[in-house]
């Protein structure tokens, strides 16, 4: 993998119902592909368990090894929403009712509804900065470089817009993909020589089915679009050689 | 989340394709519902690039951790695939040409095919036992407890089958959901209090759209029925005491 130097991410999905098999989750690629936008690559993405020790730990070393860290699940009203409680901990910052999210949540519900269980979404790290929720009001927070979104991923989605500006990325990660009718495996030493003549281009090889018949998507990533132009040659003279049908996916 | 303390397992998905949000992960769900089936518990899932280093780094930390360590990708011809070389490093075992695999591929292909890029999928860690790969050839390998299989969602799945007597599981987990009219901070501190009461029953609550309407679907697991019957019933007693609606999904 071509190293982006400037500006890395890792995504934390808290969530038992993933690691069952029960829930597809669907926010890695949502949060990936946004990152790309603007200029963040995705160094690593973990799934843990709704366990506060296991979710301490693990944002503990994300936060030092990454520029962010954004996590997924766990921000809700019930019982296994712990992420706020173990993020505060995490930070050793007291855990307790945000005066903002509060009136936006007391403004959010009739008169009556704002209940015990809605008070509880209230509930983060002392002076956490608010993520706003165009879809159901509970906000989502970040401290420095942690940013905790919901697992529900229409919500999720909605959110990121309001975040775009509190992200600083790099050079957007660029990318052109060539889709061929052939095998990996008649294409591999060629392949090989282009990643070696290219080595800070990241040159990915992906077989997959369409209609009934094999194929290959090569893909081509890198910040430079100079770079991805000269890679993207030189596979088309070999494809031309060894006369493969290029084909829209 | 309740600990099956029996057996455990990570799953490392290898691939830059997942990390930049370009592909879809399903593989994760297909191995954990499979060993859930067997009574394996997942602990967690990491997802990182095709990087020798960290590749042995993850795999040497998970192993030491878990029961088993199943991954996937990186085992194809094309010279983004690194896994059997990376494995062997991390085990510090000869990356050779493994004379079984070799046989079975020879036989699989027509005389001729058998290229350059088709000879790098025999190259493993001295003595890997094999897993045989009923739809594309190619077979993955297991050293130890860690069991590497391909990327390619529907090849991974036709080799599961011939896996299963390899693993040796605890008590299968089970589980049983109930699907609600509702939403979640409506039954949050009754189902508070009915984990409360069943500590060591794992109880999820999630929130799910359905024909344009909200509801809520409580998961309950557990290896024994018994208990998941009984934390099922205290919940159906709140929620009758509420006149919440369930509903079939």
């Amino acid at each position: 993998m071509t190293k982006n130097t400037k500006v890395n991410a890792a995504i934390l999905i808290i969530g038992n119902e993933i690691l069952s098999g029960r829930t597809q989750d669907t926010n890695t690629g949502t949060i990936a592909l946004w990152l790309n936008l603007i200029g963040v690559r995705v160094n690593e993405v973990r799934v843990i368990p709704d366990v506060e020790a296991t979710i301490i730990d693990t944002v503990n070393y994300l936060r030092k090894n990454n520029n962010y860290v954004f996590t997924t699940g766990g921000i809700g009203p019930t019982h296994d929403d712990i992420t706020a409680k173990s993020i505060s901990k995490a930070f050793n910052l007291e855990y307790e009712i945000h005066k903002e999210a509060f009136k936006i949540l007391e403004a959010y519900y009739k008169v009556g509804e704002f209940n015990d269980g809605r008070q509880k979404m209230v509930w983060m790290p002392r002076n956490a900065n608010l993520i706003l929720n165009p879809t159901s009001g509970a906000p989502g927070f970040n401290v420095e470089n942690v940013f905790c979104l919901p697992g529900v991923p229409s919500i999720l989605k909605s959110m990121l817009g309001g975040l775009q500006n509190r992200i600083v990325g790099g050079k957007p990660i660029l990318s052109h993909t060539i889709s061929l009718r052939t095998v990996e495996s008649e294409i591999a030493s060629s392949l090989t020589e282009v990643q070696d003549n290219n080595k800070d281009v990241e040159i990915g090889s992906y077989p997959f089915f369409q209609a009934g018949k094999l194929g290959v998507s090569i893909v081509i990533r890198s910040e430079n679009q100079f770079k991805i132009d000269k890679c993207s040659s030189e596979i088309l003279e070999f494809i031309n050689q060894k006369k493969i049908e290029v084909v829209v996916r």
